[in-house]
C-alpha cells in the first residue's frame, strides 16, 4: 500500500463532520476553477466602493474563494471539500428523527476508529467513571514523565452528535500525538437529556478524576461544544468548590449560544464544516437549552466570570465559523488576567484538525496542545499518600 | 467639552488610513439596515449547496455583514466606515502624482499628531540617529523600570505612505501606553528610494541604537509594512553578526509580497481598510520591489528562516486581508521553535488598532504590547560600565 493510499483510508469521519467525498482517497486540491464570467476589478472596484460609500453593514461581492497553496496538500483538500452535508443542515422534524440521524452519523464516525488507534499506537477501554460511561485511552506506552498524568476529553457536536465511541476521536488523536491517557465520556444528550445533563455528567466525571489523580496533574480539552463544555465546568468546579485542573485546551469553543460575534455572518458560507448558524446549531441549541437564558454562563461560558480560570490554550481557524468565539473567549481570558495562548491555522473551517490524522496541520495542532499541557502539568504522584497515578488507577 | 466629543476629536488618520468621514465626530454605529432584498435561508441553503457540491475553490454569495455588536462603540464606529479613499486604491500615473498623494496624506496624518501628543502626554524630539531622520518619543515621565530600556518602530505604510512625522502615530501610541522611550525613523521610500534603501535605513537605525543601549534592555516594533521590516531586520541583523533585540512586535505584518495567502481573497472586500491587494498595494509593491525577487526574504521576511528570532508578539484581526500574513507568521515562528504570541481582534480590519486613541480595543493592543516587552527585556544598565541609558542617551 503507497503512502498515500494509507494516508487516505484514514482519513476519519467525526460526528458526520466530514462528507462522504473526503472519505475516499482523493488528490489534492486542484488549482482554482476560474470563476464562470470572471468580474474585473475595475467593475468590482465602482461597485463596492458604491455600495460601501456610507457608514453602516459591509457589502461584499459574491464570488469564488481558491484553496489556498499555503496548507498542506492534505488540508488543501479539506479545504475543498464540499458542504459537509447532512450534518451542517441536518433539520429533522421529530425527536425520533433526530435520533436516527444522530445515530447513522455516529456509526459513521465510530466505524473506522479501532483501524485507527490501531495505526496510531492507542488502546483504548470501556470503563464507568463518576456513574458515567467512559473510554480511558492511552498510548499503548505512555512516556515515563505523563506516568501520573491525565487529561479529560469533551466531544464536541453541537450537544446532539457524537454519542457513544464515536465522541473519543479527538482522544485518540490526543493520546497518540501528545503521548497522555485520557478519560473521554459520554455525556447525556437531547433530545432525551436537555440541558444541564451534559454539564452534571461532566461534573460527575471531574468529581471522579479528582479521587483519581491530582488536579495538578490535569488537564480538561474539548473541542467546540466540548470547548464550551470544558469553560462551563471551570466555572461550575469553581462554583461547588472543586479544584481546577492545571491547563484547559478549548478548540474553537461554542463559547456563545445567543449568535453574538462577527465570524458568524463573516464567515458564513465559507467554513465548509459549520457552512451556516441556520443550518443545524439553531436547532441544536433550542434541543439543548429549550426556554433557559442562553447568556447563562453555563450555556454560554463568554457571559461567566473567567477569573481564575487555569492557563488556557485556543484554537482556531481562518474560516472557522466559530473565529469570533475563539478569539473573543481569548481577549476574555487576557482581560480577566489568565494566561491565555491562541492558535489559528491558516484555510482552517471549525474543527478541522480533527478530520485527517495525517494532515501536518493536525499533528501540529495536537503538538501545541501537548507541549502547552507539558509545561503546566505537574509530574509527580501526590506527595505523602500512595494515591496511584491517573493511567494506573483508570484503567484498573 | 463632553467625553464624546473630545474622543472623536480624536480621532487620528493615518497615512490616510482613515477616510474623512471617520475624522469628523460620528455616533456609534446604528444598527445594520435590512439587504434590499433580504434573501431567505431556504434558497441560500438551496443556491449554495450546489454551488460548492463538488471538491473546489469556495462559492460565497454577496451579502451584507453587519456591524458586530461584539466591539466598543468606538471600534463599531470604525468597522462601518466606509472605504478607505483615497488610499485603498491609490494608482498615480507617474513618480510625480505619486508623490504628491503620498505628501497629500501625509500631511492629513501628521496635523492631528501635535494635539494627541499633548494630551497623551508625550513629547517628540527630532534627532539624528545613524544618520537617518528620527524622532524620540517619549512619555513626559519614563516610568522607573522603562528607564534603561529602548523600543525601535518601524512605521508602516506599504512602502510609499507615511514619511516624515506622519510616520510616527504607532510611536506617540507606545510610548503613551506602554510608558516606553521609542525612537521612530524615517526611512527613505519609492518612487526616489525603492528597495533596499528602507532596510538599509533601518540597519543604520539599529546598528546605532546598539551603541545607545544594550540589545537585552530593547524592542523593535512597527505594523503592517512597519512589520514585514521588523521581521526582515532581525534576519540581516543576524546575518551581519549583530545582535538582536529582547523581543520584537510585528503586527499585521506584510510578510509575504507574493500575493500568497488564503485572507488576501476571504477578507477582500470585507477589510474596509486595504480592502483589496489589487488596490494600491500592487503598485506599491512593485514600486519598492523592482524587478527583484519577491521571494527575497527581505522582502518576504516568512520565506526566510526564523529560528533564532527574539520572542514575538503578532496582532491582527478577523477581517483583516492581512490575517493570513499574521497567522502564516505566527505558525512559521512556532515550527522554528520561537516564543511567539497571537492576538486577534474582533471585527478588526487592517492595523485598524491605529486609528482612535481613545477606543479600547487600541488601549489593549498596546498594553498587550507593552506586557510582553516588559516580560522579556532587561532593566538594568550594562554593568561594569557608564555607558547611559536610551532615554537618556537618545534624548542627549
Amino acid at each position: 500500500m503507497t503512502r498515500r493510499r494509507s494516508a487516505a483510508l484514514l482519513l476519519v469521519a467525526w460526528a458526520g463532520l466530514v462528507p462522504a467525498a473526503a472519505q475516499t482517497p482523493q488528490a489534492p486540491a486542484q488549482p482554482p476553477a476560474p470563476a464562470a464570467s470572471a468580474p474585473d476589478f475595475a467593475r468590482l472596484e465602482a461597485e463596492q466602493s458604491a455600495a460601501n460609500g456610507k457608514a453602516g453593514p459591509r457589502a461584499v461581492p459574491g464570488r469564488r474563494i481558491p484553496v489556498p497553496g499555503t496548507v498542506s496538500p492534505e488540508f488543501q483538500a479539506a479545504i475543498a471539500a464540499p458542504y459537509r452535508a447532512p450534518a451542517w443542515n441536518a433539520n429533522p422534524g421529530s425527536a425520533a428523527e433526530w435520533k436516527a440521524l444522530v445515530a447513522k452519523l455516529a456509526a459513521q464516525t465510530a466505524a473506522p476508529l479501532p483501524a485507527l488507534r490501531e495505526r496510531l499506537g492507542v488502546v483504548s477501554t470501556p470503563e464507568t467513571i463518576g456513574g458515567v460511561k467512559a473510554w480511558v485511552i492511552a498510548p499503548r506506552e505512555v512516556p515515563a514523565r505523563n506516568r501520573n498524568r491525565l487529561l479529560v476529553h469533551i466531544h464536541g457536536g453541537g450537544y446532539v452528535y457524537n454519542p457513544g465511541e464515536a465522541g473519543t476521536l479527538e482522544a485518540v488523536l490526543m493520546a497518540a500525538f501528545g503521548g497522555f491517557t485520557v478519560v473521554s465520556f459520554d455525556y447525556r444528550m437531547p433530545p432525551d437529556a436537555p440541558f444541564p445533563a451534559a454539564m452534571d455528567d461532566a461534573m460527575a466525571v471531574w468529581r471522579a478524576v479528582l479521587r483519581l489523580q491530582r488536579p495538578e496533574n490535569m488537564a480538561v480539552f474539548g473541542t467546540s461544544t466540548g470547548g464550551a463544555m470544558t469553560l462551563a465546568l471551570m466555572l461550575r468546579a469553581r462554583q461547588e468548590g472543586l479544584p481546577l485542573p492545571a491547563a484547559i485546551a478549548p478548540g474553537t469553543p461554542w463559547a456563545d449560544l445567543t449568535e453574538t460575534g462577527d465570524s458568524y455572518k463573516a464567515n458564513e458560507w465559507l467554513d465548509n464544516v459549520l457552512v451556516s448558524y441556520e443550518g443545524y446549531l439553531t436547532h441544536a441549541a433550542k434541543l439543548y437549552a429549550g426556554t433557559h437564558d442562553l447568556k447563562d454562563p453555563q450555556l454560554s461560558p463568554i457571559y461567566g466570570d473567567l477569573r481564575g480560570l487555569p492557563p488556557t490554550i485556543l484554537t482556531t481557524g481562518t474560516r472557522d465559523l466559530f473565529l469570533s468565539n475563539t478569539v473573543r473567549t481569548h481577549r476574555k481570558l487576557r482581560q480577566a488576567g489568565v494566561e491565555a495562548s491562541l492558535q489559528v491555522f491558516e484555510g482552517m473551517s471549525h474543527a478541522q484538525y480533527l478530520f485527517n490524522a495525517d494532515a501536518p496541520e493536525t499533528r501540529e495542532v495536537f503538538a501545541e496542545i501537548a507541549a502547552f499541557f507539558d509545561k503546566h502539568l505537574g509530574t509527580d504522584k501526590d506527595p505523602g499518600t500512595d494515591k496511584p497515578s491517573g493511567a494506573e488507577a483508570a484503567t484498573r
